[in-house]
């Protein structure tokens, strides 16, 4: 094994620093997602909490959590909590979009149906509820409760502005924030609320996971027109699916009346044919959609970066800085 | 109007007993329902919510509370989680069970998709955890998030248990105290919790809501075999969806070897055809057990009304006491 920092990923790195934590939120997942009477449920969040996940959003409560001097045993509780809130999402995600692949494996809903990715995402939703009530603290209750409120409704617009080209830039970011940010800034939030942190961390930590999400998530949406390499699902899905991310947005907003029949021909009327998907590519390589995007991905990671300034110089600071920065390295 | 309360039917006279508390709960519904960034999330709730419901589980909280002399704000709170959480399960029912009719109207996922119903009804589970929340009050979180916990997991051990011939009663049960009464039982429990009331009111209250709750989904599973004035659904659901309820578990275990042959190819293979419900019914009928399953739900409805032994006489009991008769005079 490598000790030289400079050859390891940053979220290997904050793995190592906080892996005491993380195994017992390893313990807790298995522990939790147990059901005696319902033997479906453990196999189908198996399969996708097995799947190769980075434990991202969980690593970011403990990270928080040990940032602002945590001693306690909660931050536990809170990371499998939002560990379970993201994979509810996931479970239930890959229905509404039919998808067939996730992170390089068949989902649940091709493996098992969709009923049972329906009702096992409620129950670890449930459960995750359970979790945060046993940490007692009223404060993390309602942030997460938020939360979860908020996912859910940015996936609802995600559906309604689906095959909608008159999208607004702005109504994107509410679905970023909403499917993405909400949790990733609830996960650091929380992980500075249960340790008792002065208000000006805990919003710091809130600022960093939200532009932090946002960067994510314009990221990620970049790849499913770009590829890259691991990406653990199909180019193009989103063009498929009547997705609109930014760099279309953009592409749609720049374009002349040639583009708006194609984009509304294979966008909302989702009537598609061989060399779509390429000559979509070619619309936005042409209005240089790609690139703006990317520049805004690396803005919102530069805004998390300087979230993080009322944060007291730490190790782990140190790694959550790298990460923003990693996180739009994925694009390189 | 008539004053003459013979005539008028038991959850009805606990809607005027308790009017003032419904009212402000039908408000609070409107209230949270409502979403600023994705406005199907109101348009799909209030058709279901819209939709006759009886608001039978929030009037139980309402009760409870009344009973135990509660005078504070949040028992409107804990009656609105109790209605989104039945509302978000209903939604996510009818996407399980690829209902086209509920309440005698066509299903959300039928007028608009599964997709909004899937994520409306997260929403809606998010919603009544910020409900309860607000509460304050951890006891009344630990048994709405338990509650959660034991309807989602009722409903996959339901999932895996159709189509299998060699389900038993005692699975039955689990599924049916999974499904229906823990909701039933948490809503009354919650109402004496909040309350503050003595470990042995909320006990009885709890015990109520439990064998309440059996007996009623014991009689609307009955009803999908024998139909009945205004179930609002089709006779026979539970028979084409391969679904298996008390008469058809004790019918099969009394059949003989050509009966056996009949369950298998038309509830494991579902291999149906002209006159095969009707053969079904018959079947049943000559082994006594919709009779049976009838009796069995009135001892359980007995149960619930003793169960109230404990509670000192009170104008909502007697309501109470009367709603678990009603609830078996369905039958009649």
């Amino acid at each position: 094994m490598s000790l030289d920092h400079a050859a390891t990923k940053p979220h290997e790195r904050l793995a190592q620093a906080l892996s005491a934590d993380l195994s017992a939120v390893n313990d807790m997942i298995a522990a939790r997602m147990a059901s005696e009477n319902a033997p479906r449920i453990p196999e189908v969040t198996a399969h996708l909490i097995g799947a190769g996940g980075k434990r991202l959003r969980p690593m970011l409560t403990l990270a928080a959590a040990n940032l602002c001097g945590y001693a306690g045993p909660y931050h536990v509780h809170l990371a499998t909590t939002v560990e379970f809130i993201h994979t509810a999402t996931l479970l239930h995600d890959d229905v509404v979009d039919e998808s067939d692949k996730r992170r390089g494996k068949p989902t649940a809903n091709l493996l098992w149906d969709n009923s049972s990715s329906v009702l096992v995402g409620d129950y670890l939703f449930a459960r995750s509820f359970q979790l945060m009530t046993e940490t007692g603290n009223m404060d993390v209750l309602r942030i997460l409760s938020n939360a979860a409120a908020t996912i859910a409704e940015g996936e609802v617009l995600q559906l309604t502005a689906a095959r909608n080209i008159a999208t607004t830039e702005d109504t994107y970011l509410k679905v970023v924030r909403g499917k993405t940010a909400a949790l990733f800034s609830a996960a650091t939030e929380v992980g500075g609320v249960i340790a008792d942190a002065p208000v000006d961390q805990v919003k710091a930590l809130f600022d960093y996971g939200d532009a932090l999400g946002i960067a994510f998530q314009i990221v990620d949406d970049l790849l499913d027109w770009q590829g890259g390499a691991g990406i653990g699902k199909n180019v193009g899905d989103d063009f498929r699916e009547g997705k609109l991310t930014m760099p279309v947005i953009r592409a749609i907003a720049a374009g002349d009346t040639n583009e708006r029949v194609f984009w509304t021909r294979t966008l909302e009327k989702r009537v598609q044919e061989d060399g779509d998907l390429a000559q979509a590519q070619d619309i936005l390589a042409r209005h240089g959609t790609l690139d703006s995007t990317k520049e805004t991905a690396i803005a919102w990671a530069a805004r998390a970066k300087s979230a993080l300034d009322p944060i007291p110089d730490h190790e782990i600071k140190g790694m959550l800085v790298d990460l923003a920065d990693y996180v739009v390295e994925r694009l390189v």
